[in-house]
């Protein structure tokens, strides 16, 4: 049998390149300097080997290094959590398994950016920054209920999606003094409600079998759920209209998981009162998206996981599971497609 | 005995005016509209009352009003948790007790404003919203080093104050997966370092004696400490330099905690690597300031108490404390004075 081959789509850094030195009967292709490959470059290096991994600076385009490879490809690993760029059926067809960054840092990190916006939206520091910004502090200074702002003390959030980027937001924000933390979930999530009603009492944190349910309970919203197909567009006009007059959005998600014309009417009629986005439709967003005209809107270029400790963590599982495929081991973080 | 006279210097929240209705023997004189008093009327109306309760907007010129009261004045209530604007020696020499808004929900609400500008500071947020605002994201998209973000996972944080400012910070933080909390303030607090050790486990929140020997450890510095003559300046060049170079700063105290013109050479020279700052000197902040020229430093106006909630908290221990005082009950937030 031949040394099994992976192909790297980008630069990774060093913590995660060690670990092919423990495996030098897998042989690894990838950039020797510090700039990527092209893409043609490396949907010509990608033919005959058995394992992609996928870096994100390359991902929208990965899906043609896949079907490069040809017959010989076994396994994908990716540095994200999400892989909606990559064509799950040709996968399935091929039986090419996919591990994702599902077990990372990424995670965390995108939780933090869940607090920040959370605290955004509910503090209204966009109007805040704006008064500053613009020299108009002084106007504002003293009328403290101007900009509607309020602390999360004894306040209810409602997280959609109760995973590790939903169950990181929560526990987070579970030290804030929250009155209770509701989530909805295709499941109910024992462990992870008993870690919080242990540390806040029984009934702090409580499933919603129904979405509808939990929305016009909830005073911050948190959309923290996987983008698929039965959670694209399941924020629509309907369910904006469930929300408190007084409730907040906050989307580190993916952008269609709201159905973004639906959000723009239903803020121009007031709901949500405020909104933290990190993601949104397109991405990057058109500098006269209309999304920009609304000052209690935080927006984001997508950053929920970008920060130089996550990335490293997520490119260290992404290589961890192509080469614990490739040896026969059970894979860090598995996306069972078959 | 004649009825015990508050003067109340702006517009009290409902829930707040409601402790008067208890205290029939008490008479309040206060704007009977919407609209505060002018300054002028508000001198006029002290003339000989027992108690004056000082309202935010109207801090700025309260010492006024607390002179043309003379010699009946016993007690003064503020609705925020310093009180600067006073001058304390002429409340000494005059025998006139002080409460503050100490235990009132101000000190969450400004936490929770540390809690939002560490993650600023950290995630590199301003450099990021600069880049989605001016149409460059796609410049640095898949770039994730760019901006040297990172998250909270396994960093030391350093507070400086451990009041319940400070400590709201730590507590709230501490949900985050930090390494580990140093605090410096004039005493070790075991209450609170027992807390957040029976959370994280010992040794997670120390007790830093010397103020030198907390910064270069720390990878955030939280500013919390009252504004005083031993605080003021605290921050200078010298102590700046003892940061290490991928620390970041946060400032919820008082701008003068800080030598700003200091803190502006040491941004040029590279530390902090970002910062986060809801107050400065003066404030308002002239648009001119040279503090907007980085971008990698968030500025708020002064906005860490300012919530509807926590407000209309501040001001119903405004008024307890003074209304206690009248009646000769203990103060439930006294600053002892004498």
């Amino acid at each position: 049998m031949s040394r099994a081959r992976i192909l790297v789509t980008g630069i990774l850094f060093d913590t995660a390149a060690a670990i092919f030195a423990k495996h030098p009967s897998i042989e690894v292709i990838r950039a020797p300097g510090p700039e990527p490959w092209s893409r043609d470059v490396l949907i010509e290096k990608a033919k005959g080997v058995d394992a992609v991994i996928s870096l994100w600076p390359q991902a929208h385009f990965v899906q043609d290094v896949i079907k490069s490879a040809g017959s010989s490809l076994r396994v994908v690993g990716v540095d994200s959590i999400g892989y909606n760029y990559l064509d799950l059926p040709y996968l399935k067809e091929h039986s090419i398994r996919l591990g994702n960054a599902g077990t990372s840092n990424i995670a965390d990190a995108t939780a933090e950016i869940g607090v920040f916006l959370t605290l955004a939206a509910t503090r209204r520091v966009s109007l805040a920054q704006r008064a500053l910004n613009s020299g108009n502090w002084k106007d504002w200074n003293g009328d403290l209920t101007f900009f509607g702002s309020a602390t999360l003390l004894n306040k209810t959030i409602g997280v959609v999606g109760f995973g590790n980027v939903g169950f990181g937001v929560a526990k987070r924000l579970s030290g804030f003094g929250l009155g209770r933390i509701l989530y909805h979930s295709r499941s109910q999530k024992l462990e992870s409600e008993t870690k919080l009603n242990g540390l806040h009492g029984a009934g702090f944190c409580i499933f919603c079998p129904t979405l509808d349910d939990m929305l016009p309970q909830s005073d911050v919203v948190v959309i923290a759920v996987d983008l698929n197909t039965s959670t694209q567009h399941l924020i629509d006009y309907r369910r904006l209209q469930l929300l408190k007059p007084t409730a907040v959005l906050v989307n580190v998600s993916r952008g269609a998981v709201i159905v973004q014309d639906d959000l723009v009417r239903s803020l121009k009629e007031g709901k949500p009162a405020a909104a933290g986005l990190d993601v949104m439709t397109p991405e990057p967003l058109p500098t006269d998206s209309e999304l920009f005209q609304f000052p209690q809107i935080t927006l984001l270029p997508h950053i929920g996981g970008d920060s130089s400790d996550a990335l490293a963590d997520a490119q260290t599982v992404a290589v961890k599971n192509v080469v614990q495929a490739l040896v026969g081991e059970e894979m860090e973080s598995e996306v069972k497609l078959f």
